[in-house]
């Protein structure tokens, strides 16, 4: 086989052939194949799509170009959680302890933020002592114990999927639904999950702007978890606005412990029962909403994650101390209204510019930036009144604020912002 | 500027700027793009096509990566002139003289054979002592001497085109028309002519397989001429079977000479005429065929070409000397009819692998191998006639001949060829 030939035949908008996909990402990952081939066959995806056949051939050839993690030695369905990315989402922090308190057990591997983006992995480190490296026996060990770990994802799983995706975001080929749908679900299937709860973000500060393409690619993972015998229901919510109150690494992991006290805005704390149920019905067990938020706001889901924390060797007091910033600006409502809208994208790189995310792989982060909002989307709120807290140790100029202010939309037209969109399963 | 956001904004359709297609070709000759980029921006031209500004600029950017040719110091209008490739292409052997026996200068640089097509420049080499390499100076000298030299092409001019012409060749993007257009054109730009004839061939030996398609890219390189102020002509011409009677180096020489005696099959005569009369024309001078076909057959073309070959140091006697191979096979008709298909990439393979002809670049020549036919398309034949001569230093199996054989179509069917399908101006 050449890769030319490859290139062509979906240039020219033919089927590849399971076996001739197989060859292609083995050989790409052993280095047989170059870049500048696999660049222009991506580009040939972009236009001419895959099949669902070719895309469940393309993410288990993924699979197979690394490691599998075997879970099976933990009792139970196993159910991964994923989500495509937004800013101030913390729901892995709550959501995995809430499903662990059901005694569905949560082996989870998270990643890092980039860009406007946060990342689990990023929020847990944020926790004094808090270790991202377990060896796959002790990380094993851990879920059969306490039923719940969450670790950095490892090197030596989908090779193919971190040369490709590498390649693809500089190559003007990252918004190529078949390769999304494949390297999501190529990291998911390796990690060993039995079932899969997709939470596919949609709009500004989301990687799909629009519902109609965030349903596109829902509708492709779903189908393929189908294909590959991994149950999966993808869960397109709201990325208008930032998740929640926070948007920062520490701040997040406080609002977490917040929430998880009960005391919480009540549409996070809805939004995360409501995924809740999903996740534990994947795991096998159907559980009512109501006794999903006793154990959300009840302390069970707290309880379990200071058990998290401990079993990875973080100090649990650490989680309950306030962030200490050299600056702290509040943000005042110039007039008198409901909030209109809070652009997700805007405030994701406004924290990200004062330290609470990467503009490039290896920045550094500062746990304790970023940001605090008091008002949301349709809420009503008064002139001169706290719209948001700022954390900073970086002094933030006039101007900085001024554009904060201004990004903050008040107006009389009423809008009541919705968290979950659509469940496709 | 970044070499992602201009694959993305030719991706998603839209124009690039001259300035962003200049910045994109120099940064790539230059090193600093690497081939991955350009190869998914190749093949994003591929889907969204190029504007004619567009590819004005691209053929200027690649004409300005690399040195450009000063012909001012030859005195009248240098006419170049181009093939697409084909099987038994002689043309120019015979077509540079008989133009510079009409006192229009020709500067030629010519290329080497790859696969079923061959090139001058190894034609030339078939040839004893004749040397391909001139400096500059030397080149400039010997058109104002004697009117004429043909050399290979410098290694200096188009550093892009070189660049992604090789890309492209193992990405699936060489049938790219803007790309063809462009690469084709930024030669002959750099190689300093004042006005160009493009002989773009078209069938099964082409690389253009329909006249629609070699009519686009006429269309386009004619436009693209006048755009940068150089006079062009495109003349579409049949491939469908091998041009003329004889395919392999030293065999089309000693055809050209023949032809050059008046001796020639009389379409190809009369083809060449008809070539030299557009060349004549760019290059200023309207001759009437009469007199043109009198220089070619009455021995004024055969003289300025010993003039050439003497003047580059090659052995005059030696275009006299016949082929001298350990076997020659004598093909006979199977039946009685007329000729009806040749198809010029079967033969163009079949002599490429007797040694007429390079699999890859590094192969050597059999400059005496080749293939000359006693009939043409068109012509009838008796059963039992000699259809042609396999002549090679390798032995051909009878499977070999047979399916040879196999490849004379001979019917009761008769077809007229033509060599000028289309002439675009």
């Amino acid at each position: 086989m050449r890769a030319v030939d490859l290139i062509q035949k979906k240039r020219d908008g033919l089927e590849l052939s399971t076996e001739e996909i197989q060859w292609l990402i083995a050989a790409y990952a052993a280095g047989d194949i170059p870049d500048y081939q696999m660049s222009a066959f991506a580009m040939a995806v972009y236009f001419q799509n895959m099949t669902m056949r070719e895309i469940r051939d393309l993410t288990m050839a993924m699979v197979r170009s690394g490691d599998q993690l075997d879970l099976s030695p933990i009792a139970g369905i196993k159910v991964d959680k994923h989500s495509t990315g937004g800013v101030g989402d913390k729901i892995t922090l709550i959501l995995a302890p809430l499903v662990t308190s059901f005694g569905v057990p949560v082996a989870k591997m998270s990643g890092r933020g980039l860009g406007h983006t946060g990342g689990t992995l990023d929020k847990l480190e944020s926790i004094k002592g808090y270790q991202i490296e377990l060896d796959k026996a002790n990380f094993i060990k851990q879920v059969q114990d306490k039923g719940i770990a969450v670790i950095g994802q490892s090197e030596h799983l989908v090779k193919a999927d971190k040369m490709l995706y590498a390649l693809r975001d500089v190559t003007a080929t990252v918004d190529t639904l078949p390769l999304i749908a494949s390297s999501v679900m190529s990291k998911k299937i390796a990690a060993g999950s039995d079932a899969i709860l997709l939470d596919v973000t949609v709009g500004d500060g989301a990687f799909m702007k629009t519902i109609e393409d965030a349903e596109k690619l829902s509708r492709i993972m779903v189908d393929l978890g189908k294909e590959v015998d991994r149950q999966t229901v993808a869960v397109i919510t709201d990325m208008s606005q930032p998740l929640g109150q926070a948007i920062g690494n520490r701040l997040e992991v406080l609002e977490a412990v917040t929430i998880m006290q009960g005391q919480g805005r009540l549409d996070i704390t809805q939004f995360i029962c409501e995924l809740a149920q999903i996740m534990l019905r994947l795991g096998g067990k159907e559980v009512d909403l109501a006794e999903i938020k006793e154990h959300l706001v009840g302390g069970k889901a707290l309880h379990k994650f200071e058990e998290l924390v401990a079993a990875q060797g973080g100090e649990v007091a650490d989680i309950y101390r306030p962030v200490d910033t050299r600056y702290c600006y509040e943000i005042k409502a110039e007039q008198s209204g409901f909030i209109n809208q809070l652009p997700a994208l805007y405030f994701g790189h406004f924290a990200m510019e004062i330290g609470a995310g990467r503009a490039v792989k290896t920045d550094q982060l500062d746990y304790d930036a970023g940001i605090v909002f008091e008002k949301k989307v349709g809420d009503t709120i008064s002139a001169g009144a706290l719209v948001a807290r700022i954390y900073s140790n970086r002094e933030i100029s006039q101007k900085g604020l001024t554009e904060f202010v201004k990004n903050v939309t008040i107006n009389y037209d009423r809008v009541s912002p919705k968290e979950v969109l659509k469940v496709i399963d």
